[in-house]
């Protein structure tokens, strides 16, 4: 059984990215400039954002980091993201979810300029990724795709379950899985809220993907012998006897699932430190698009 | 076993639609418009556009055909996309595939308006069909879908299997039966060239979507009791009892796989004649849209 290092890898994943910024650097050009804008005080936001803002730092990137009130209007935001689009300092931006209740987020995720989408989570970019073209893949799929070809893990014509079909996970994981190339070329099945017997399914699996978000979900029971597991499940639970107290904890039982598996993700230490890295790729590609445009 | 009656369902539809244009027309408001270019002298490309064209006035629409050489730039093509994005009078166009090969078709395809993409060709309709947003579903999905809808065909938590992952049916119709809502809700598996043991999957199977251009590719033994099938193949088998020298021909052993179906579409007359009426369907809401923008 091997563990997919996701701490390791995107570990590796920065150094590579650094070299690149010293290489840009060395030719007198601008580093890459990634800014985030928050709205409100939330704070695992506040958390997200600050370790966003760190990793910049860690690679040599720009950043900036936009805090707007929790007030803020819809017109005001937008006004902020169109000042972002045309500010030709900035190279990627992202906006920190959620928003509050008076802000329609799909409006705002609209008026994100695609070539400056690092999330990958306007529809333009969105629709180029399921039509094979190259685009900003969303950064949580796009780490998970890092790790299995790091780890040289064969998809091909593999049996892929996803399990939970959200816009930033689920969904595009079944897509990119299924596409020509590698990682992809597998069979894929994408289960949700109204799959009926998913054990029945998950258990026929060659490499299983859970992004479902319920602790301890995919038990042993559920996979065969020699599956690949990746667990994209990060929930909060309540645990007196760690100092924050609460543990951070998967969809998958990890002691007993990974006796039988091939390869598996940890959490924490797996999907979750792939995905700044693979943000920070997307700010670096974009980055270079504008200075070859 | 019920034929799902692409022929009848499609003439309902442009009833429907042919009311909703004299309505327009009562009013004193000018009537939907469809374009369609066609670039070269392609047998079945103008016997498509031919069909088109035909159905607009059917309908009541105003149509325009426009017809380039096959020796057509890029640039001029562009050229024209432009002029028609641009045309008032013009609610939606398509641009007929294959274009020529000094031609590239995904630029031609980026360069229509996503407001008059009435194909749902472009990635930003794309995305927004796969991120569950309001757009034009592009015309065969949408007429399976439509198909399911009136002859209330249950999907939800059903076991969806389709074959063959195209951009412009297999890959839609895999994240559209698993969006939320109805038709939708399955449990999608998306089969393709690299798939093991396709009869294994096809089995298991409630509803079947075959969309790979192989002739009677899917034979009663890789289907269960009750399967709902889908056949979207149309392929020119060669016949010379036929007056034209060919039949058109499914994916699907129609003569042995409709004593298992409890639902089936015929070849012809099951898919194709839906993909004309949803076409229509689509200018009509780009019609819509444009004078309530």
């Amino acid at each position: 059984m091997t563990i997919l290092d996701g701490k390791k890898v995107s570990n590796d994943i920065k150094n590579e990215i650094k070299t690149e910024v010293d290489a840009i650097k060395a030719k007198g050009e601008r580093v890459p400039h990634l800014a985030a804008v928050i709205v409100g005080d939330d704070g695992a936001s506040l958390t997200y954002v600050g370790s966003k803002v760190r990793a910049c730092e860690r690679v040599g990137f720009e950043s900036t980091m936009v805090r707007l009130p929790y007030t803020t209007s819809e017109i005001e935001l937008l006004r902020k993201i169109d000042e972002l689009n045309n500010n030709d300092d900035i190279d990627g931006f992202i906006i920190q979810l959620p928003l509050p209740p008076q802000i329609d987020t799909q409006k705002v995720l609209m008026a994100v300029d695609p070539s400056k989408d690092v999330d990958g989570f306007h529809p333009e970019n969105f629709g180029k990724m399921a039509l094979d073209m190259s685009t900003f893949i969303p950064a949580t799929p796009f780490g998970i795709l890092e790790l299995l070809e790091r780890y040289k893990v064969n998809t091909k014509g593999k049996y892929t379950v996803v399990i939970g079909r959200s816009h930033i996970v689920g969904r595009p994981m079944s897509i990119l899985m299924s596409r020509k190339g590698w990682p992809g070329n597998s069979t894929v099945t994408l289960t949700h809220s109204n799959t009926q017997n998913i054990s029945e399914i998950t258990i026929q699996a060659d490499i299983v993907i859970s992004a479902l978000g319920v602790p301890n979900f995919l038990k042993a029971d559920m996979v065969k012998e020699g599956v690949v597991v990746i667990d994209v499940g990060i929930t909060r639970v309540a645990d007196d006897s760690h100092p924050k107290g609460y543990v951070i904890t998967g969809d998958v039982d990890f002691k007993n699932v990974s006796k039988k598996a091939s390869f598996i993700t940890p959490v924490p230490g797996g999907v979750g430190p792939m995905t700044i890295a693979m943000l920070l790729k997307n700010t670096l590609l974009a980055r270079t698009q504008r200075r070859n445009a």
